[in-house]
């Protein structure tokens, strides 16, 4: 009998050339549509509900795909995760993809179509030395950061607005460019400044967009009022830069309201 | 004038084929000399301390070298980043390998001959499921280990003794096996278990067999009084496995004895 299955799964996004699929380049959606195959002995492609970007950490994506499987759902975790460590590929260590649950959605469910939000969080590293082992897991800006003043200018990224100025060229093209905020959150441990945003969408680069603004606030380069005046302009000159990849984690795909409201 | 230098490195040895210079392959001190050699606009090999297998990592490799510069000591660590750092091959990352501290010493002082004894750590991550961020930088056994029993072989690897059973093969030759340890640590730190060893010096793969030894007694496979007998027995087959480079850090060389009595 035909099956709809919803894969959870983390990935060190340092190994792959992003998400998506694409011939001749390592793709967290390439390696584990390889491991599903091999697994179920049969071609496997899954619908993923978000693009990251090369560098792009995730604990929290998602894919679903059908079929008709010998093998029972509650076995595919463990299962899958053997196929996708075995090989030469990471010389006896764990693999830098794994599945997190498996579980079994009515056949209509779609990973992306039915997504109705999605938790980013960026780490910012404010030492003045770099922690090289962190290299690949925060984005080492090296200075301090006046993180109320970020905080002040996050009242002017909740809500629904128009996020073109957030928006980088070269992505999907979108009907619209207005999107909701459910909920922004910044704190600072130890050296470190960690940003949350919860959103019903993103448009291209613009969690790392929001992120270089809120980082020139916190520098003292922006005053935080002026962001309402950056996302007004819908102009992509006025905003910050886009802060680098590494920093960027998807930490979750919310499907139902109640979800969203526990967000934060 | 004629200066001679002493570094203090650390690096992520993920990213290099171990520390020694090799044609063809990145290594640490390849990558080091690269640097040097541009920075001081001649060319520069340097004498390392501890040659680091492949995905060791290292939190206090020193190396030396001797010549006559243009730049001065002090400004040498921050030149030496900046240059370690640049170039396209981290994509604005910084470097995986970094200078902690650069000082002018005696002309007859030697990195590796002036050696008194090194420290290494090994990170072991007993947690069922692997957090994939520590793939790279831990030995995840995702087993519970009996931390007491590992506590109690300890004495047996303390002191003066011939570790032949903990040298593997394919090492430089050695006049001799005996080897002193100074002092031994282990300790719980939420699902990692961290030891620590300090001694005179190492055979090949040394620490990395201790810890499979260790790892056993910790399972319960062997008993903690028979290291004793693995020990006297100069056997090889008598050890434990090899445990894998990820976990295994270089954290200190001691140069003076006084280094060496505060080493615990």
């Amino acid at each position: 009998m035909e099956k709809n299955i919803l894969l959870t799964i983390e990935y060190d996004g340092t190994y792959f050339s992003g998400w998506q699929r694409q011939p001749e380049v390592v793709t967290a959606q390439g390696k584990l549509e390889e491991g599903l195959s091999r697994l179920l002995g049969q071609p496997i492609k899954v619908d993923g509900t978000s693009r990251t970007d090369a560098g792009v950490h995730a604990l929290g994506q998602r894919a679903s795909f059908k079929g008709d499987f010998g093998i029972p759902t509650e076995n595919m975790k463990r299962a899958l995760n053997d196929v996708l460590a075995s090989g030469e590929t990471y010389r006896g260590k764990p693999a830098p993809l794994r599945i997190i649950d498996v579980r079994e959605v009515p056949m209509d469910f779609h990973a992306r179509f039915n997504c109705k939000g999605k938790k980013y969080r960026y780490i910012i590293d404010t030492a003045p030395e770099v922690d090289i082992f962190c290299r690949n897991y925060s984005y080492h800006l090296g200075k301090q950061l006046d993180v109320k003043a970020m905080e002040d200018a996050l009242k002017h990224i909740n809500g629904t607005h128009d996020f073109e100025a957030f928006q980088a060229s070269g992505g999907t093209p979108r009907e619209t460019t207005v999107r909701t905020i459910f909920g922004t959150a910044i704190r600072q441990e130890g050296h470190r400044v960690i940003f949350e945003v919860a959103g019903d969408g993103f448009l291209y680069n613009m969690v790392r967009i929001m992120v270089g603004t809120l980082i020139q606030v916190g520098l003292g380069k922006i005053p935080s009022d002026q962001v309402e005046k950056i996302i007004a302009s819908c102009d992509r000159q006025q905003a910050g830069f886009t802060a680098p990849a590494e920093g960027l984690y998807l930490v979750e795909i919310y499907y139902d309201d109640e979800e969203i409201q526990n967000a934060f």
